[in-house]
């Protein structure tokens, strides 16, 4: 046993994703595309008598982060560093989660595979209605493809064979449970051509180009966010948005040879990585 | 296209493994676990007329490089640097593979996904006869455990969630093949033991412990091995032998500590990275 555990978790940007529902969270998620992140969530774990979790020291409340607590029935501490703002389409929820996960199994010497931690995660913000494919996109690092839905027991991931530096603007937040409940048919329809796309040839471009289609077809662009992603075309760029956050994110310097002011990181070609 | 693309691949050191052969090179490989090294190949692929492949400046002849390069038909230049022997248990042969693999897809704009080209690395080991599961172990990174052999449509792949500093010791080379030809049940009989050990507990004591009784049990110790791993338990240590070479791992500073002068790494994270 150590007193604490820390594990960087790279943020994940989603470019476009169906929904699959399952009774068992395990089996249930999303297939889609995305960018793991060098921008990330930091968790550092201390054993402790009581249950408490912070996020850039302000104490909070994750629905996600206390079943993954509930699972590995652990009461700890849960300080978190995060690079990224909650609920902006960048998975700060399933990193949180994610980390946990690990920093805890290490800290309290749970004894759990790489494998089950990450379904432990996975089926926590299943159940918690904050994501369907993050975690597993934010265990494997790079460009993941997830080709089948799901926990590491039943999914099926590839990745496009890149790396791209990686710019973003963030507006506002979106709650991804109400857009699924409104959007679920058009999305998936949506979704699965752009997998489609991206399948027949998995490149940094077509991933782009297949996630801007999706965004339109499911209609889910806001006006601001259009207008920017039209603003880096006109330039010469490449972007689209991040799902779901009312955040556009674009390769290389898109948004900023369009005259705008972005954060930029990388994509990250690991997964969480204790530090 | 570009004109050329660099890859770093970690190098793997096999603790145990089991043979599962196959008429199709995808579905044959192997079971086991090892460490994926921050010490590693990266190989540098530029566009030409004529093949050519170099490692550390030397021309060489690699089977399992010729026939990625055959998959892709592609005659291009791979000019690789490797901080570890060949032929000495550190999969340097499955690095320039999927480095090679990786490399050329980008310049020649193949226009491959990730397991595509692992696929295309994994079965030239395989049919080359140098390497049954680095391949698959180094495209993933971290401290991978192989639960089902093959390439990534079929094997199944977990890991432990750590991470370590790791010394190693390399004496001599041993050949893989003459290896594999003389000791097939036995090794499988011992693979599939330290396996099941380690899926029990997940943790690098396991592994390395589990490592430690296969080489026993298989018989592959060699005299000067055997005395250098007696050595490292007497310090308080941990170590065992890399499969297949005479070299000796050990997690921390384990050699270093019972008096040795080893080389020093350690585990790396991720897959195979763009430079």
């Amino acid at each position: 046993m150590t007193d604490e555990a820390t594990v960087f978790v790279p943020g994940h940007i989603t470019g476009f994703f169906t929904i699959s529902e399952d009774d068992d969270p395990t089996k249930a998620g999303s297939q889609g595309a995305g960018l793991a992140l060098s921008d990330g969530v930091t968790v550092t774990v201390r054993a402790a008598d009581e249950r408490a979790v912070y996020l850039d020291d302000t104490s909070i409340e994750v629905e996600s982060v206390d079943r993954v607590l509930d699972a590995l029935n652990a009461d700890v501490l849960v300080d978190a560093e995060s690079d990224l703002p909650l609920g902006a389409g960048f998975g700060v929820s399933g990193a949180l989660a994610l980390g946990a996960a690990i920093a805890t199994n290490r800290v309290l010497d749970r004894g759990l595979s790489e494998n089950e931690l990450i379904t432990i995660a996975h089926g926590a913000e299943v159940q918690a209605g904050t994501g369907l494919g993050d975690v597993v996109a934010q265990a494997k690092g790079g460009i993941p493809i997830r080709l089948e839905p799901g926990g590491p027991q039943h999914n099926m991931l590839d990745a496009v064979p890149s790396r791209a530096r990686v710019e973003y603007l963030h507006y506002d937040e979106l709650s991804t449970e109400s857009v699924l409940d409104e959007r679920g048919e058009q999305l998936n329809s949506a979704g699965e051509k752009a997998l489609s796309l991206l399948v027949q040839e998995p490149t940094l471009s077509s991933f782009i180009y297949a996630s801007r289609g999706f965004a339109r077809e499911a209609e889910l662009l806001t006006p601001r966010v259009a207008t920017v992603i039209d603003d880096v075309s006109d330039a010469g760029g490449q972007a689209s948005m991040a799902m779901l956050g009312e955040t556009v994110f674009a390769l290389g310097s898109g948004l900023s040879d369009a005259g705008y002011e972005p954060e930029s990181c990388s994509t990250y070609p690991a997964g969480a990585v204790f530090q």
